[in-house]
């Protein structure tokens, strides 16, 4: 349901979403299969260290834990109240959450408004805001932050810790987020999925990860918009990087976004443009783009100006590079044209059949001292404005110790604000160095477009940046 | 240097390169950092079964094998000569290599052409073509084939086994690629990087690839064409699918293909886009399209028709997919236009929550009895032409079980010929999943668009192949 604006008492509440201090799990199962008994498995798997009340009324204890029949028989205060029983209970379980002065009420169970019932799902929503008890869902998977380990939903694992906070409409790709995260470090604040956002907006959680300490960037995928203006509102208000994913806009995608979280899109693709551009966020258009966007606005400054400086000791990796800056609207600049200097002194980290043009290509026979000579002098020329630094594996490639140089120019180097990003194209060594760099603050990754869009944002998010 | 046509005594003799009874290896050094060393460690590493013949005046043995002080005084037939001396030493060998009657040179070595050394390029190509030698090269990396456990070059390793002829002119690139291969299961029939290109074209290997019983799909990266209309004289004799990237399009790209691979550039990108149409090849934008799609063209069969559905348990990768499908221009059917019996059938496989549409959200709560019962009643309906199917892990889907479900339907429908693409969207237990989809021969990807890429590709290959 439509908000105007982004609700105080939301904003203050969410909080206890994210970091509450005691979970009643209504419809918290006995069974494992069932989705109330995993969402209590994953809150003690993760460690959570807050009160768990398991909710069931033919249950004394799960997973080892004291149940409770109802809500109102727990008598200890209760934070969130996580919601996981049919459709047809969730009412009656609203009004208890409302009698026991829950903080946030977040319910997980489907079959509402994006099957037809949008009457159950508005009854509910007018009687949350009217007792101002917020309302996360329903139809959402869960939430949580790597930084309280806390993991609450039916979801199978923790993000690493990092500057992202990743507020989904999906369930599912944000599960596909976290999974991204595990296994290729992928840093995250914290999640949520907003499901049919039937109260708690989008607007609201942007003003939280806004003043949210660990979030540096707001990754938001979304379906649909029911408060636009609120959304670019909240958007505009927050001074960290917004990038936004939107979909739904096919032709069949707009039935198919309605059935998936009862979304309605009833205006062409280009309006969210608009409301996207007005919000002064960075719209991607596809799911790879939209983390590896995120990745990099999350661990890196802005760029300051289009001086980008590419080493690379394979030449291919240059190429695809350049082609893609240049199609993207950001063509590299010759070494040259930047600093003839800088070119001089790059040169003596190469082979004479080495190309000092830019991309730098300091050849396949580079090791730790040629990378490390070329990305210091990159750094230190006060022409340059951001590095880009490619890996490639030849059979004398130190890969790991790359990354070790890489690592150690960056610190070295960081304080002058100079953007720094990182391909390493390859197999199982590559996906470590990865994983390395982005544990230490450089984004990472396998190919050289997928690097040059996120440098390409740090230059869009620099041009509304540094225009203030 | 140009050729009219690709040459028969050349294509004839590929063989020889890419299962070679012996090679020398002229340039092995006993020194364990030095390119010549390592070609004989990679030989031996992943079990080349020929003769190896070091080659080198200043030792008696390399890595444990006996070393000859020059080509002559091997006194046994060499089919390959492997070349890694500076290129001062090149025009020597070369000769040594006539007067011995090798079948084949490959030169790794670098500064020709590149650095402006033309002259001495052209020299020594002439003369291998006086010859009748076909030189690889040089400027190059190496090539092999996982089926002859094969690696010859400054390669750090095998790709796994497959469909996919590699054929690179970049060593770079076709290194991450091979990475690739290890890490994701990117099968390989063999792979080649071909360097400056000076004698043996991009037509000769496209014909050698055409025969090669292991290869359905040709992967070529291009950074520029010396013999146009040799290369679309032979694509167009080969009845495969033919993938395409020609990177160097960009205005500082024109000059860094120059001074990776004297690769010149005097058209702009347009004439490329003619030339790869002329041929009949699909052209990729970016890196990981291009291995995105030649993975699905070696592994599936052509789709006949429009008629793809999407059986998904998560509603944000269907939605991811159905816009990209529509900015493809390949637009997916509503099931019910499709099939409305199969829309009927379907719903046995889903709860009232789930979506009959088209992506078929079958829900997070899908096991394996729902996706095999989805995917069978798919793949049976004569109006399905292609299938795609997305796992997506939720808390209670159990992902390698679903695999397996889906590997079990396909081989048992596959001689229908009905094209089957997956999304694993996740982490860990997503990559595992895509590895054993793709060992048994069904292309599966970690994102929505690459998937839809793919299914793409063999709607394009479709068009053409089942025009004839």
């Amino acid at each position: 349901m439509k908000v105007e604006k982004a609700r105080q008492y939301v904003v203050d509440s969410l909080k206890y979403a994210l970091n509450p201090s005691s979970i009643a799990v209504v419809g918290a199962s006995r069974y494992e299969t069932k989705v109330g008994n995993k969402v209590v498995y994953e809150l003690l798997k993760w460690g959570y260290k807050g009160k768990i009340y398991p909710v069931n009324p033919r249950a004394n204890s799960v997973l080892g834990i004291k149940a409770f029949h109802t809500l109102k028989d727990i008598k200890e205060p209760v934070d969130l109240v996580f919601v996981a029983v049919p459709a047809h209970l969730v009412t009656e379980i609203v009004k208890e959450a409302v009698e026991i002065k829950a903080k946030v009420i977040t319910i997980a169970t489907s079959a509402f408004k994006e099957i037809g019932r949008g009457d159950l799902q508005n009854n509910i929503t007018q009687y949350c805001r009217d007792h101002k008890l917020p309302l996360i869902g329903p139809n959402l998977v869960g939430m949580g932050s790597p930084y309280d380990n806390f993991n609450c939903g039916f979801i199978p694992y923790l993000p690493v810790k990092g500057p992202i906070a990743m507020i989904s409409q999906s369930g599912a790709n944000l599960l596909a987020a976290l999974g991204t995260s595990q296994e290729s470090h992928f840093g995250m604040s914290f999640f949520v999925g907003l499901g049919n956002k039937a109260d708690v907006d989008f607007s609201e959680f942007i003003e939280y990860a806004g003043k949210d300490p660990h979030t540096k960037c707001l990754a938001i995928y979304i379906e649909g918009l029911d408060s636009p203006e609120a959304f670019v509102d909240s958007a505009k208000k927050v001074d960290k990087p917004i990038v936004v994913i939107k979909v739904g806009g096919s032709k069949i995608g707009v039935k198919a976004a309605f059935a998936h979280t009862a979304s309605e899109n009833p205006n062409a693709d280009d309006y969210y443009d608009k409301i996207i551009k007005e919000s002064g966020a960075i719209r991607a258009t596809t799911w790879q783009e939209f983390l590896d966007v995120s990745l990099a606005l999350g661990y890196q400054p802005p760029l300051k100006g289009d001086h980008i400086v590419m080493i690379t000791n394979g030449g291919g990796a240059g190429l695809l590079s350049c082609d893609h800056f240049e199609r993207s609207n950001l063509p590299l600049h010759e070494l040259e044209e930047i600093s003839p200097l800088l070119k001089q002194r790059i040169r003596a980290y190469m082979p004479m059949f080495g190309s000092p043009l830019n991309p730098v290509d300091i050849s396949g026979t580079a090791g730790v001292i040629q990378y490390k000579g070329a990305f210091k002098q990159a750094f230190r020329d006060p022409n340059v404005d951001g590095v880009l630094g490619a890996i490639c594996p030849t059979a004398v490639t130190d890969v790991p110790g790359v990354a070790d140089a890489a690592i150690e120019v960056y610190n070295e180097y960081k304080d002058l604000g100079k953007p720094f990003i990182m391909i390493c194209q390859g197999g199982q060594e590559c996906s470590e160095a990865i994983q390395k760099l982005r544990d230490n603050g450089i984004p990472a990754y396998k190919t050289a477009e997928q690097a040059v869009n996120a440098m390409v944002a740090l230059y869009k998010y620099g041009k509304k940046h540094f225009k203030k």
